[in-house]
């Protein structure tokens, strides 16, 4: 029953969806939108994936298949084998596989339109920037990047290229989310006072980057702790101006380099605050709660690809569309870059929270609480 | 359906109990004890309520006709009115109904064995120590006190005067708690590695008792928030030896003395670290859950009078019989003193978990963790 990585933990917990449509929708559609017609919306932008693991490999491209405004058009890797593979899979021709020394010639590649990318994350300001040099727009996955300071200089270089920076932030697309920000924005059960969310896993290899700091940026926090984070923000409707948490270790050995668990705590310059925790020793952590004044919502699981539950205390369905968070992600920015408009998940929301974050791990290791400056959300 | 009152709530969110019986019995069971016969095991303790607030009238008072091993003797109130309506009630004679001035008088009257204390907290000292210089023992309603420095009076009191000091943790003997109990200890799910616990509650009246810092010594913390403590105690095994805490004010007219909500997290001595909500503000927050290496197991709601609800997540049923939680709580300590063996609930435990609450209060006064000494649980 233990699963063997991330991904098979995210696939064994989702829960086959129930299926009822919504009466409006709330997924940004590109169908209704009533834009300019240009010849550019005619056509799909091209996609290059850095990094081929397993994110790339079962989840992003299959869902780009799925896109109405992205195809698959490129490839960075450092794995021969694997640019053998994916070449013969997705018909990708020779001149848009790169690999880490080359990728800069996609300079003269007018077949690919955006880099996503998909490396460790203390490799997304190096390939970040190099797309960026390349002319090319960027989608980054979360956490942007291990420290602040490489998460302004690649919302710099991205911004003298004078491109878009997007952090892969699916669950700010995904409609259960989206209708917990809805009732939360239009005080369905009243204002919003708690946040309680959670969401790790029993992680698995212990070879993995992810248990290695210089790669990670830290543990639990960096790769799935960031999603409750990133929930509190959306119903809170702001950046936490203050934190406080505490890490704990049971196994030493494992987890060596990186927190195996945190529990923290966030507060909202509205007053609300969100008691969070994250682990990587743990499975069934995966939820997130608004406790209003006249009731509570949450999601029960929250943060899988797909399944997710939603309930409310006065027994109403909290329901929505299922859909692949990868290709509503992906057809999202290819949108914002078509009509030229800002995308809502900037590399500055991506430096706001790794700065949050930095500060939970400097509260952790200080014992005390730390204070961001107020930025609303 | 918004509760006008403290107990409206927790009656409101019972649930109604399955009543599937647990194969081997859980609860502290007099019957079934192989202890030696004496003539007092033959006769009722006689309780003394002191104070006739809703808990008493509500709870205590109908719960001590339920009991094996005990009976109501006498009352003590500041309000005449109301001993009129308990003598009616329960014919209580009136040599034992007493008020504040007069209970030192106790002393005289063999009918009373044990003092129930059920005055706010800020005068749980001034009563206990009066009924222990009048040779009862004392059962004390949690918080024990408002101050470490009041509880350490309170023990060396009751034991100056030879008696027990026990403090109301009712889910101490509340069946689906001591299952949680038993599923840590015996690790059926694998060693348990992090808990959350959360209760809270939208508080009525503004002008009680509850939300008078003098009275109460905080807010929420000190009166449903004790629960998670307890809670993660039971389930660790063990006191907390730091802590961290925020507190949250949204409704600083209502919440001028105490705080309306508090977030908190606490580290254990054996590495487990539990994340906890408290809320006079929001209803719903009513949990206790324990992750553990091969799945979690919890109860929501957790902390009602009845109706507590079980899960695991290998979907076997976390079930227990209902019991009254208040006659198991007072059989239990007359069971202790008829038969001279200690509280598994006295006074030093109500005391450690007051340094807790302070230790809280100052981390989010402070903005600093707060270390406290590991003494084992």
């Amino acid at each position: 029953m233990e699963p063997t990585s991330r991904r098979d933990f995210l696939r064994m917990t989702a829960i086959a969806a129930a299926g009822v449509p919504l009466a409006r929708p709330l997924i940004p559609s590109i169908a209704h939108r009533a834009t300019p017609t240009t010849s550019r919306q005619e056509r799909k932008l091209g996609f290059a994936l850095v990094g081929l693991g397993s994110l790339s490999t079962n989840q992003i491209a299959p869902a780009l298949q799925k896109t109405k405004h992205c195809r698959l058009a490129g490839i960075v890797t450092g794995t021969p084998a694997k640019a053998v593979k994916w070449k013969a899979q997705y018909g990708i021709p020779d001149k848009s596989i790169y690999n880490y020394d080359t990728m800069q010639r996609m300079a003269d590649n007018p077949d690919i339109d955006v880099v996503y990318v998909v490396t460790p994350n203390a490799l997304h300001a190096r390939d970040t920037i190099k797309a960026a040099r390349a002319g090319k727009h960027v989608l980054c996955e979360k956490p942007m990047e291990v420290s602040t300071e490489k998460c302004q200089q690649m919302i710099d270089e991205v911004k003298k290229a004078g491109r878009q920076l997007a952090i892969g932030y699916r669950c700010r697309f995904e409609p259960h989310h989206l209708e917990m920000l809805r009732i939360a924005q239009q005080k369905e059960l009243g204002d919003v006072r708690l946040i309680e969310s959670a969401f790790g896993f029993s992680i698995g290899d212990p070879t993995q980057w992810r248990l290695n700091k210089a790669l990670a940026g830290g543990g639990p926090l960096m790769d799935v702790g960031i999603y409750s984070i990133q929930s509190a923000e959306m119903i809170a409707g702001a950046y936490p101006i203050a934190v406080s948490a505490m890490t704990n270790k049971t196994d030493p050995v494992k987890f060596k380099d990186v927190e195996e668990s945190m529990t923290y705590e966030l507060k909202f310059p509205n007053g609300i605050s969100a008691s969070c925790t994250t682990s990587y020793k743990v499975n069934g952590i995966n939820r997130t709660t608004a406790y209003a004044d006249n009731g509570s919502f949450g999601l029960t699981p929250a943060f899988n690809y797909d399944g997710n539950k939603g309930w409310r205390s006065d027994n109403k369905p909290l329901e929505a569309p299922e859909v692949d968070q990868f290709a509503t992600e992906m057809d999202n920015f290819a949108d914002c870059i078509i009509n030229n408009r800002p995308t809502s998940v900037p590399g500055e929301m991506g430096l706001r929270d790794v700065r949050t974050m930095m500060a939970l791990y400097e509260a952790a290791r200080t014992g005390r609480t730390v204070t961001l400056e107020g930025v609303r959300g």
